[in-house]
C-alpha cells in the first residue's frame, strides 16, 4: 500500500501497480481455493480453466477498493470480489459457444467449449453461477446475515434480466439494426455496466448502508461501467489484436452497433473523457475520507490500451 | 384442507389433491408475477414459456410441504417454492439445447430453444437461475435475513457443482458406460436427489434450525430424492409416451446407465418401496406433529404413473 499522509492527495499520489500487485494475489489465490477441482467428471477443470486465466480483475479490483473506501469487512468483501468474477467468467464461457459469438480463442487460449467441448462448458458456466452465490452466503456465522443477503441481492440483480443477461439479450436482438445513442446506452448499461456498478456496491455493502454515500458511489459506477464499455469499443477500432489479447475489429465485422459506430471515434473519446470526470466528481460527494483506489481505478479504465 | 383432530391419522385421511391444488394456485400466481415479461429483447417472453409450461411443481410443493411441517415463514416459503422451480426450469432448458441432450419437445410443447433459438435459450437459462437468487433475497426486511442468506446457501448448494450441475457431469460422462450401483447411486443423489432434498431443507428453513428435525428432514429428502429417480427410471421403460408427456425409452435409446438397467426392473421397483419406507421413517424421526403433506408427496411420488 502506498503510504501517504494526506488521502486527499492526487491519484498519481497512490500507487495502483502497488496496490492492485498485492489484492491481485489474494484474489488468484482465494479463487484458486474456492473454485475447486475436485468437482465431478471433468466438471472442476473445465470451471478452474474458465476462471484462472489470467483475466485483469478489474471487478474484484472494484469491490476492493470500494471495501477499502468504506472501511468495510474483508472478508466479506473478498468473497464478493471472487462471486463478482465468477459471474463474469461464466458469462465469457457461455458468450463465447457457438450458438452466441462462436469464439475459439480467449486471452490467446482456446475458448472453454473448444477444450472441453459445448456439453461441459454449458454446465460449467452454469456451476460457476451457483457458486458465486455459494460463496456469498457462506456457513460463516462471523459474517452478518445481513450482508451475506444484500451482498446476494445485488449480484442477482446485476447478473439477471434487469442487468447482464438482459444486456446480451439486447445485444442479440441488435447484431445488423442500428441503435440510437439512446438505446445503445441501455444496452451497455446492462451488459456491462451493471456488473461493473454492482461491484462497487458489493463493496460498499461490506461497510455502509448510508444513503448518501450509496447515491454517490452508485453514480461513480455508472459513470465508471459506461466508461468501460465506451473505451472498449474505442479500442476494438484502434488497437491490435496482440495488445488487446483479443480480435481486434471484431465488432465492425459482426455488424454490432458500438459507441463508435453510433457516435464516432472522437464523439466517443470525448465522452469516455466526460465520463471519468463525472466518476470522479461522484467521488467527491461520497464524503468518504479516502477514495484514492477508487479513483486510480476510474482513471486506468478510461486511459488503458487492452 | 382436509380437517381432522389427529394429525397421526394415516396418510389417506390427508387430501393431497385438495392441499396440492390450493398452493397450486398460489405457486402458478407467484411465478407468473415474479417471471416478468417485460425482460428486454424476448427474453421475458422465453423466459415466461420456460416456467409456466405445466410443470408438475413437485420441487415447490416440498418446500411448501416442509413449511407446514415445521410451522415456518410463508411468505419466505412462497420465494423458495418459486426459486426451486426457477433452477429446475433454467436446467430443463439447458439440458434439452442441441449439445446436451436435443430434445425437441418438452410436455408437447416445442422446447425452448427450438421456439426461442439458441443464443436465446442460453440466455433466458442464465436469467432464470439469477432470477432464483433475486427472489431469496428481497428488499423486505420482514423476511429476516438470516433466513434470507440461508436459503440461498441452500439452494446455490443444490444446483452447484456439489449438486445438480455436478450430476449432470456425470451423467454426461457415463453415457455409452457402465455404471455399478453405487456410481450410479451418487450421480441421481447429486442430478436430481440434490434439488428434491433442498427443497425440503428450504422448507425447514423458513422456520426451525432444530438438528434433530433437520437430519431427519434431510433423511427424508434424500430418499425421497432416489426414489424420484428410480420411478423415473422404471416408468422409462414401462410407460406409453402419451402417459408420460415425454419421449418413453429415451433412457435405452440413448445408452444411458438408469437403475432398470443396473438392478433390473423388480429389484428397482422393490428398491423403490424401500427408499418410500424410508423417508416415511425418518419423518417420525423429525418430532413434528404434522408432517401429512410430505408423507401424502413421498407416497404419490412413488406411486405415481407419470
Amino acid at each position: 500500500m502506498a503510504v501517504t499522509r494526506d488521502p486527499h492527495s492526487p491519484a498519481a499520489a497512490f500507487d495502483l501497480a502497488r496496490w492492485s500487485g498485492e489484492w491481485l494475489a489474494r484474489i488468484e489465490a482465494a479463487l484458486s481455493t474456492w473454485v475447486v477441482a475436485d468437482a465431478p467428471a471433468g466438471l472442476g477443470d473445465a470451471m478452474r480453466y474458465a476462471v484462472l486465466n489470467g483475466g485483469k480483475r478489474l471487478r474484484p479490483l472494484l469491490v476492493l477498493a470500494a471495501r477499502e473506501a468504506v472501511q468495510g469487512r474483508e472478508d466479506a468483501a473478498l468473497r464478493a470480489a471472487c462471486a463478482v468474477e465468477l459471474i463474469h467468467a461464466y458469462s465469457l464461457v457461455h458468450d463465447d459457444m457457438p450458438c452466441m459469438d462462436d469464439d475459439v480463442l480467449r486471452r490467446g487460449k482456446p475458448t472453454v467449449h473448444v477444450k472441453f467441448g459445448e456439453a461441459q462448458a454449458l454446465l460449467a458456466g452454469d456451476a460457476l453461477q451457483a457458486l458465486a452465490f455459494e460463496l456469498l452466503a457462506p456457513e460463516d456465522p462471523s459474517i452478518p446475515a445481513v450482508v451475506q443477503a444484500g451482498l446476494c441481492r445485488l449480484l442477482a440483480r446485476a447478473a439477471g434480466y434487469a442487468g447482464m443477461a438482459g444486456g446480451q439479450a439486447i445485444d442479440l436482438a441488435s447484431v445488423g439494426r442500428s441503435l440510437d445513442e439512446t438505446q445503445l446506452r441501455e444496452m451497455h448499461r446492462r451488459k456491462t455496466g451493471s456488473l461493473l456498478e454492482s461491484s462497487v456496491l458489493m463493496g460498499a455493502a461490506c461497510g455502509t448502508t448510508d444513503a448518501k454515500t450509496w447515491a454517490a458511489l452508485a453514480d461513480y459506477g455508472a459513470a465508471l461501467g459506461l466508461a468501460f464499455q465506451v473505451v472498449d469499443d474505442i479500442l476494438d477500432v484502434t488497437a491490435d489484436s496482440a495488445t488487446l489479447g483479443k480480435t481486434a475489429g471484431k465488432d465492425a465485422a459482426q455488424d454490432k452497433p458500438t459507441s463508435v459506430s453510433v457516435l464516432g471515434l472522437e464523439r466517443s473519446r470525448r465522452f469516455a473523457r466526460e465520463l471519468l470526470a463525472q466518476a470522479l466528481s461522484a467521488l467527491d460527494r461520497t464524503g468518504l475520507p479516502d477514495t484514492r483506489a477508487l479513483r486510480a481505478l476510474a482513471t486506468m479504465v478510461v486511459n488503458r490500451e487492452n
